[in-house]
């Protein structure tokens, strides 16, 4: 019988050209490997349907895919039996069956992205794959306050990479936070969805208000302008990690 | 002029066979690239000499070398310039200079391990190559329990690998804490000196306690056998990080 199975998958995104396949498979997706250890496991061809597109080097704690599989194995099971047939830089932390008519990008209410900044005199080496090293000292404060003026509906054009032609540029924010957790700067960004690149240059802005080289008041000037040359830089992809998409039922 | 410095290293051991130079030099080591970069560095050949022969996949926060060098470069713009010398996996966070009499092994007072678990219904990713993951619901206090069995002078002959003639079996353990610190479980063990893969054994004989496989009061007959076969199995390499090497005066 067909059913369809809503993934939550875990990746370390380091050794991995993004989510997406790629019509060229030189490079290694994530999506490539779900797929082929999933086929492999129910013996059929799976095709996966990601909610995020996450780039080369970002990595996921809730990332949701959803399968539709021909199987009678209990959904329940899934995580634990597939974990034999994944990678060890992938993992899927909890499988559901739900509705034919689900879908993983379109119903969507919110997803939350953090991105971590180790701020130290020195880089720690065990930190590199999964932060961005940032040696002055950082205002958090200053951050904090920078990124609250982003909360709401805007046209977030000045924080998108150019290029990838959205059809509107106009997003909803409800939270951004930044706060120290476990010896991190964390920039924690909840929205509907992002533009391309939007939370890497979301994290670059708030990174260069927090070394004093763009001041928090220049947020607003910055938004409205829809230049992205005003905003700051792109933050790299490793600090950047998928924590949670949430739906309304799951 | 000839000068002693004491580096403090920090380490993603993951990509090393370990700290120690092999004759042998088929498997990379901390130790060679090190004092290939150092070499480079000071245009001269360096020898180091490393507090901690830390095994292959052990990370570290807090390793000390020292180096003997005959150089004109201020000893407090070592760390910062070697940055651009050293590996994106090795990092020195501080130099210092010594007496031409220290020896960072025979002048160490304690030497503190940390031993992380990532205890977790699933596997994350991110965290495989610093934690040892465990699913099972482990009880942290009878961890921690068992441990203080272990804090004070004894012969350790049943918590060493056999095979590596040390002159005696016996250690220091000053304090053994079993926590939770920022989502994993950390076991801390501090001593004088640690016998061939004894903090590894440590760890994994706690973790069965946590599991229930073993009585915390089993832990004093343990010890009292000097019997390797009766303590729990050696936790894996990646779950541990030499954190730090205190000396008398640094």
């Amino acid at each position: 019988m067909m059913k369809k199975f809503l993934l939550t998958v875990a990746y370390d995104g380091s050794n991995y050209h993004g989510w997406q396949k790629q019509v060229d498979k030189t490079f290694p997706t994530v999506e490539e490997a779900l797929e082929k250890a999933l086929s492999v496991f129910f013996k059929q061809p799976i095709t996966c349907v990601g909610a995020s597109r996450t780039d080369r080097g970002v990595h996921a704690l809730g990332q949701r895919v959803t399968i539709d599989v021909n199987t009678t194995v209990p959904v329940e099971r899934v995580a634990l039996a597939m974990r034999s047939f994944l990678p060890e830089d992938i993992s899927i932390v909890d499988a559901i069956e739900v509705d034919a008519g689900f879908h993983p990008r379109y119903h969507c209410l919110y997803k939350t992205y953090e991105y971590k900044v180790y701020n130290a005199k020195f880089k720690n080496p065990i930190f590199r794959n999964f932060s961005e090293f940032n040696h002055s000292n950082l205002d958090i404060i200053a951050m904090d306050r920078a990124g609250k003026f982003l909360i709401g509906t805007h046209d977030f054009k000045a924080f998108a990479a150019a290029g990838l032609g959205a059809k509107t540029t106009v997003r909803t924010i409800f939270n951004i936070e930044v706060k120290e957790k476990n010896g991190f700067i964390v920039i924690e960004v909840t929205g509907d969805g992002f533009l391309y690149n939007m939370v890497r240059i979301i994290a670059g802005t708030l990174i260069m208000v927090g070394e004093g080289r763009i001041p928090v008041e220049a947020i607003p000037g910055i938004l409205q302008s829809l230049d992205r040359t005003r905003a700051g830089r792109t933050a790299c992809a490793q600090g950047l990690t998928l924590r949670e998409i949430k739906y309304e039922k799951y």
